[in-house]
């Protein structure tokens, strides 16, 4: 393909400083290869076109002129997904949303923000704290991932007990298919019962039905005060028992997470930091609840109390300050970083039924130890939604190459194990690249078939993300 | 058609006792035909084959054979819609859905029940209330609609300022498409970023893309204690400045309703009940509040201080008991009844951005006025959301004829204005046939052709509730 035609061509569309071609000395080839890939690596990007849009008009004429040409276009938000969903790999021309991060308006009746959607996650949250509001997805990747980028794949987050995945915060969406057009999904009203309700169709579709150029997100209103309680937990039935007991106490529950002893050995390890408890035990727990006024503070105390009592810990602290709860957080917060800078590691991103969870671990563990022998594996997450990490450690002695394949013959395996206890094998992550061979194990056949349907309503050429999720 | 060979079929499908055929002895030709329409009551029923099913596996019976032998369904629930969505006029087997009404399961962990779809609402609140646990789905339908019309048409109803509407609360579906197929979407679990969320076509398709045969929806904490506070409004601007400072007060909003002196009138009249105010006023606005102990009780009266101190209001009180907010809430609730009973209406239930709703309020009454020379117009709604119920009351000396017909003429102007402040021409009520050719007001043209393509593919033959919405 000439590249050089489709750089004159989308230069002429779109103004000539809003595109590049790789090498025409404009950018650091590093650069311009990281924006056609994520946080996988396993996939090497390989492209030769990237475009930076400033505005819906400018995403059009870009997939507009795709689409008569026959040429796949890839959405590139942050890139920091984990299933090699914004990869180019063949020759797409990459559309970054970077320049593209601007507040178009705020409705304060509705509590509402309209952005465009290459706004930094965590930009957003401070536009909404000006405005004294709050918007309550949170996660680790916030300071680079995009809200786009957020919405194309429903991010979740830590606070998904309480407030619920992005998708309910979405009102409204500004999006262009893969022929060009442009629809306005609400923003502006509340209600709209009047046919079906497409936008939901674009919230996790990996940027394989549209290009997601503007959104209305709703606000609320911060949490007063927050407030992180630590516990040691002798047995996996006592997570569950303690999450279930939280439910008896008047305090709003903002995350529920836990971690094994394993992950909390490998963060003391890689921070540097002490170990929170006296003697060690097998999971952890952490707690975050809001609170406000000294009646609240006295029910936390009760909760400590009363899941002591019945011995579902082993030792527990309540964070006495806001630094305190950050310490607390980063036993938390720092497994991923600590595990992926000093290990090769293997990820899953799973959910289960939180009732069917212990028998899955069960049968997940036996498995797991007879397949993968002196393998480590780290396991932590996001436990009241029922969502697992699983990261699986490769061992020093073993090469990369053998260390995948083995994983890859296990995956399916273990796929299965989550079909049995009606799970879920990507809970955050999406599909991407990654898990597009093992979709069946979540969805039907006859669901496949109509995502296929669905995809040709919307792209009938297949540009958008080609390769992607189905 | 030969419908004495579709009841012999269906009969020998799904059992003999399932199947009705008009006037074959077994029911009052009335309630039969009641099975086939809902409270719009502008189009006739005309239909000869009615099916009871008592499981998903008999509506897929029942659909896998209609798409054989190329005979349109109509899907009754409680067939208490406003848009005729529910209507069956061309000889289609009407698929009643009472008899699937059970509970089919419960996880306390998600805090879900699951049930079939033809469980009535108000017997759902009370399978949650006897859990533990709280559906805020609430309007003044719920002793008769099932859940899955509610589902079917995105119902939203008095508590949706807090609460949202029945979309946020639906976390699994059970579906059977226009061939026949089951889908199950979800229902066990919270997270399932795998490919595109189908579930939420299903919700406000108005059973054009499927019939929703179960529904697992998630459940709260009932809200600890209710106080509703009534206030006199003399302008409309004032009932913003009302809502926007309640958002400075620490107390859950449940409910902003509004209504105009007309309908305060008309309830007083019906009702019999006595002025809440000593002075009459323009406006009247009811608001709810979760409230829990002494400190919310003052915060309760600060709110009143505060809104009566900056001349909002004229008048207002506090609901002292729960009886008391009983009482508020009937000069609120009883005015489709008070309007219904003793008059011919016209109904419009639309939606404008709050910030919007002055001046459409301002040129939709020069519209009306101008256009209904001596009609009255009953205005009232669910003002927190920007939802507005419109009650065009027919003078006595006109024949109904006349009357719908001046109606007729007068919507698609009131369209355009709501187009033109972007609103939305159906809140609440759904598309159905009574709105169906004023589609274009509310979706653009491509939104509607993807529409049909998204039909097509659940639905090839088009069986499904034909010639509603689309």
């Amino acid at each position: 393909m000439d590249f050089s035609k489709t750089k004159n061509d989308l230069s002429q569309l779109i103004g000539d400083k809003k595109v590049i071609q790789k090498n025409d000395g404009t950018m650091d080839e590093a650069l311009f290869n990281s924006y056609g890939t994520d946080r996988t690596k396993v996939y090497p990007p390989n492209y030769q076109v990237l475009v930076f849009p400033e505005s819906t008009e400018d995403v059009a004429a870009i997939v507009s002129y795709a689409y008569k040409n026959d040429i796949a276009v890839v959405p590139s938000g942050g890139r920091t997904g984990y299933a090699g969903g914004a990869v180019a790999k063949n020759g797409e021309i990459v559309i970054s949303l970077s320049k593209m991060d601007k507040v178009v308006d705020f409705d304060p009746f509705l509590g509402t923000l309209h952005v465009q959607a290459g706004m930094i996650t965590k930009n957003l949250h401070k536009e909404a704290e000006e405005r004294g509001f709050y918007f309550p997805v949170d996660f680790a990747a916030t300071g680079s991932s995009h809200i786009g980028g957020n919405i194309a794949t429903n991010a979740g987050g830590v606070r998904v007990v309480h407030y619920g995945l992005i998708r309910d915060w979405v009102l409204g969406l500004t999006v262009v298919n893969g022929k060009g057009e442009t629809y306005k999904f609400n923003g502006e009203i509340l209600k709209n019962n009047t046919g079906y309700d497409l936008k939901h169709l674009f919230i996790g579709s990996e940027g394989t039905l549209g290009i997601i150029t503007e959104a209305v997100v709703k606000l609320t209103k911060p949490p007063k005060d927050i407030r992180v309680i630590f516990l040691a937990v002798p047995e996996y039935k006592n997570i569950l028992e303690i999450f279930r007991e939280t439910h008896n106490f008047d305090l709003p529950l903002l995350a529920f997470e836990f971690l094994t002893d394993y992950c909390l050995d490998k963060v003391k390890e890689h921070l540097g930091v002490p170990d929170p408890f006296q003697a060690p035990s097998k999971y952890y727990v952490l707690m975050e609840f809001e609170v406000s006024g000294e009646s609240d503070e006295e029910k936390l105390y009760s909760i400590l109390e009363s899941i002591t009592e019945k011995e579902f810990v082993t030792d527990g602290s309540i964070a006495q300050n806001s630094r305190q709860n950050e310490t607390f957080w980063k036993y938390r917060e720092g497994i991923s970083e600590s595990l992926s800078l000093a290990y090769t590691v293997h990820k899953n991103d799973i959910s289960l039924p939180l009732r069917n969870m212990e028998a899955f671990l069960d049968e997940m563990t036996s498995l797991l130890t007879k397949k993968y022998q002196g393998f480590h594996i780290a396991l932590f997450g996001h436990i009241g939604d029922g969502n697992l990490h699983l990261n699986i450690v490769k061992p020093k002695d073993l090469s990369d190459a053998e260390f995948f394949a083995q994983c890859k013959q296990v995956d399916p395996e273990m796929f299965t194990l989550i079909q049995k206890f009606k799970g879920s094998i990507s809970a955050e992550h999406g599909i991407g690249l990654l898990k597009k061979d093992y979709l069946n194990f979540s969805r039907s056949e006859s669901e496949i078939n109509t995502m296929r349907a669905i995809k040709l309503a919307f792209d009938p050429k297949g540009i958008l993300n080609p390769g992607k999720v189905l």
